[in-house]
């Protein structure tokens, strides 16, 4: 076990390493920006999906959707530039809420955080595999397999640390930019030589009467809504503030810019085309993938597309694996998560949390079949209510603070703080039906949680809590009766008489016997051995060691009236792991049992067998 | 989980309720033939199943070779007979082979034993299935389902004890004797009047090339070979004489015979029904619900008929429920098998006994996916080598006791052990590819293994044993060296203190720091409450608990030479189990692995919180 855990995760490292890398902004815009880039690959084709509903004569909607979402995306990339500024040592949204807003919001952002963590895992990997699928479609009936795969793989790449080589990560994500440009390019040009043969306004006057019933504009809202997966990933730069090279706000504002440009110019450019050259979602091949393969043909180029779009959906699957962990360790340090989630493990990372976050992803792909689909409307809530949590915390701290209250500062993240709720609400009622409904519910089961947890830990340092005055009256030193159990006179037994002889001068001896006759054999050997020490025999109708045993106890406790009870267990430890078999268990479960119920020391005293 | 186990196998009985019920022999014919007679309900089948593979024209050969294992059954019978006068305390072939021949003889008879018990659940469950998808078709797709389920009902029923309650399993046994012969006699009458319009003799012509290549010869053996499954459970009256009333060799030889007399009559009467209605084995119709639908039609008497056998087949695997645990516990007595299979459990029953037997079993049933005649090949070697082996015994036994030494009951012994003997080895070659070899691999490896557990308990003895003259040289009192885990300062480790000062005056506090910075704030702390207990603080860069507290430990048993060494873990119990996710399980971890590794006693000192 040991053995493969090393060669799995590497060897421990030292505490003393832990140290923050300082990343130019180019390689910063790679580490923090895989995320919200990389949701180009599926927020058109789940602006579609839901048109869908209408008919693909709708589908000419999709534009309009797409501004309204690149709107938002100014308003929340402005809102958080000014915090870059007047926030510099970054933190999400969960500390800000923590620190400036109440206990309670903060836990509500918490919440909402984990779960987008989780299902950023499981949106990103399930993508990621539908890209492949989608170049090669005999491994569709794999994909949960693979997806699970994956997860694991990122779990041991994590749990040896990977932070350090984010030069690595930097590649994938400009290959993707940069295909993603080149297949606008292509594309643009091809449509406008080919000209627009996909949907367009004229056909809509077909669905108008979907629009004069109201229905029409919910399933437009609600392909708004699912449009808005596209957003998730942007506070990234902003709470990594502390990892840029100073000047660090003014860096981190500048690749959030950039970062912004990319994403709308992605995003925008795959929707036209998706809406200009007529691609329709279907079950085996994904709009982007259906839009390369239009672009590239079934030339090497379009494989290769393939493959960087995954591997990009990856990496996002991957910051995941830095964010939640991380969020988990605060939260737990601030005692409403077990405490081993805050605890590093011997490579240094929070092992813990990346085990769970794991272990919470595969349930979701697995529970959801591994469909992107599925998972988008569970998406979208948890982000939008961090992000305005987030905005609302940092409102409260301007505000609060003379030097940099700035009326332009204010306005900028109050306009994006109301913007993101309101989109928030929107998610909430359009995608309610369709699974919003389980975040709803999740959030504040999480809350209470955490409560019922804080309370736990608080309870237990009250309990454990060593006071001086009660100190000084410290009871006087009495030594323990000592009871040995045992079943005959062996070697085992003469090393428990020595030993309980060494610690008290008051040992009784005492076996269960379940044929009354055995009583007289084992008294008179035992006297040959140890007339000295006493020996109390009970005879167990029903062969049960437990409840005599425990009656025993119970009537000791009685007639010491207080004074210590030690039961001292001897137990041979055999050498080979099957031995165990050929060995009743009755110690283990007298011992587990006398611990749980009674206020007694339980002393083992192993007898380590040779052969 | 003891309230769901005493609502299914009842409250806790005493030892001395365990006594053996005489019985008269109508009774115990019932009890000890259930398994011999159920047979019938297979073995023709199994019989035409292999001559199918020469195609239909040689069916008639089913009725020489029913007379071939009548013939057998005669000298069984006989030999068994004799066997009961000779050896009246009853006991199986293991107990024979293991007090006349020698110990590997034996045990390869309680392997061969072993095996068969398990086979006759597995077989006769899904036999009894057979009969009962054979009625109602739409069962079949259930039909492993049901199966598993009738042995888990078993094992429940036999957990609780229902040796007492021989009377009710008299019924099903000689309703069904009844019906077989109601159906033969009226088969009969119906075959007289509508004439032989299967099989017969002329047909075979067709198939004389098959026997001119030796082949059709080694099928007809294969065919014997299957057959004589009707032979399994006929020793079972043998070694249930004790049971019978005085005389009780007498009364139970009378029985053999009428059990004998019975199971011939049925075998021979739906053999020649099969061949004369001409009735081919199918994959969803036992052959004897064909010779039922035939004979009864579609009357509720067929329906009836076909409960009834799947009744006695479900009362033959019983058989095992007893038979089973008896011998494993006499073999674990012999220090064989786990001593936990010669304990009897709060129903006075073998309870693991009879829940490795059910589990067994059960495996055999999913892997044979519940088809009978796919577990048959591995059937009869153990049975027949069973036989061969105690009557092998017997043939010593009665050798060397000068006066039962009869030339009459020797010789028919000796037939016996040698008929079955050459059974065994046609059984072995003529199946030994369709299965048989699993059972030729397995009984040698179940051989090792008991020797292995054997060496094991031997050894464990030797190493245990209390020598006198070694303990007269017993070394002097020496009072432990205590050292005391801690992780800070807390009533729990106040209580640890103040019991280790009642054992010993050498006490050291250890605590296993992460962070240079921790020991000064801890040793404060200390000094402030026991300036006079020792504190180590020990620094751990890597973060692990376990290797630095073992070096400590190595370190002090250089220092002590020898002393005793006593850990003190001061552990808090937590009232509702889910707090135990809440905290670091390194106490148990730690204790785990200090008493599998070192020679030092581990005492807990539990602290039970209030809330």
């Amino acid at each position: 076990m040991a053995s493969l855990k090393r060669l799995l995760i590497g060897s421990p490292m030292e505490t003393k390493r832990l140290k923050h890398e300082k990343l130019p902004k180019w390689k910063a815009l790679a580490v923090f920006s895989s995320d919200a880039l990389s949701s180009v690959a599926y927020a058109t084709e789940e602006i579609l999906l839901v048109l869908m509903l209408l008919g693909t004569s709708v589908f000419f909607y999709s534009l309009p959707i797409a501004l309204a979402i690149l709107g938002l995306l100014l308003i929340v990339t402005l809102s958080y530039r000014q915090i870059i500024y007047a926030f510099p040592s970054g933190g999400g949204a969960y500390v800000v809420a923590r620190d400036h807003l109440s206990t309670t919001t903060s836990l509500v952002a918490g919440a909402a955080l984990m779960i987008d963590y989780v299902l950023t895992v499981a949106v990103s990997i399930s993508s990621g595999v539908a890209a492949l699928t989608s170049a090669f479609p005999s491994l569709l009936s794999w994909k949960v397999e693979i997806a699970v795969a994956l997860v694991l793989l990122l779990m041991i790449l994590n749990l040896r640390g990977i932070t350090e080589s984010a030069t690595v990560f930097a590649y994938p994500t400009y290959l993707f930019v940069i295909s993603v440009l080149v297949l606008i390019v292509v594309g643009g040009w091809q449509l406008w030589h080919e000209g627009w043969h996909g949907f367009n306004y004229q056909e809509h006057a077909s669905s108008e009467h979907f629009f004069a019933s109201g229905y029409g504009t919910f399933i437009l809202l609600r392909a708004f809504a699912s449009g808005c997966s596209a957003m998730t990933g942007v506070e990234a730069i902003s709470n990594g503030v502390p990892s840029f090279r100073p000047d660090s706000s003014k860096n981190a504002a500048i690749t959030m810019g950039w970062m912004s440009v990319l994403l709308g110019t992605m995003f925008l450019g795959i929707t036209i085309l998706a809406a200009g050259f007529g691609v329709t979602p279907t079950d085996h091949k994904t709009v982007i993938s259906q839009i390369g393969h239009h672009v590239f043909g079934n030339s090497v180029f379009f494989y290769l597309f393939q493959m960087i779009t995954m591997l990009i959906l990856v990496l996002a699957a991957n910051t995941s694996f830095a964010g939640f962990p991380q969020l988990t360790s605060i939260v737990a340090n601030d005692r409403f998560l077990p405490r081993s989630l805050a605890a590093r493990g011997d490579r240094l990372v929070f092992s813990n949390g990346i085990i769970l976050l794991s272990v919470l992803a595969i349930i979701l792909i697995i529970v959801f079949r591994g469909e992107t689909h599925s998972l988008i409307p569970l998406y979208a809530v948890g982000v939008f209510l961090s992000f305005t949590i987030g905005q609302w915390g940092m409102v409260r701290k301007i505000w609060g603070d003379q030097e940099q209250r700035s009326a332009a500062t204010l306005a900028t993240i109050t306009i994006g703080m109301i913007v993101t709720g309101l989109v928030t609400m929107i998610t909430v009622i359009a995608k309610f039906t369709q699974g919003a409904w389980l975040v709803i519910i999740s959030i504040p089961l999480l809350v209470i949680m955490f409560y019922k947890i804080r309370a736990h830990y608080d309870k237990l340092g009250e309990q454990l809590k060593l006071d001086e005055q009660e100190w000084e009256h410290r009871e006087k030193i009495v030594k323990p009766k000592v009871i040995i159990p045992i079943s005959g006179v062996s070697k085992l037994v003469a090393q428990s008489v020595q030993y309980a002889r060494s610690i008290s001068d008051d040992i009784t001896a005492i076996s269960i016997v379940f044929h009354e006759e055995e009583e007289q054999k084992l008294r008179a050997k035992w006297e040959k051995f140890y007339p000295d020490v006493e020996l109390k025999v009970i005879y167990s109708p029903y062969r049960t060691i437990l409840s005599p045993m425990l009656d025993y106890i119970n009537q000791i406790e009685r007639e010491t009236e207080g004074a210590p009870i030690t039961i001292l267990m001897p137990q041979f430890i055999v050498k080979k792991w099957w031995h165990t078999l050929l060995h009743n268990q009755t110690a283990i479960f007298l011992r587990f049992f006398l611990i749980l119920k009674k206020d007694i020391v339980i002393a083992t005293m192993p007898y380590h067998l040779k052969e």
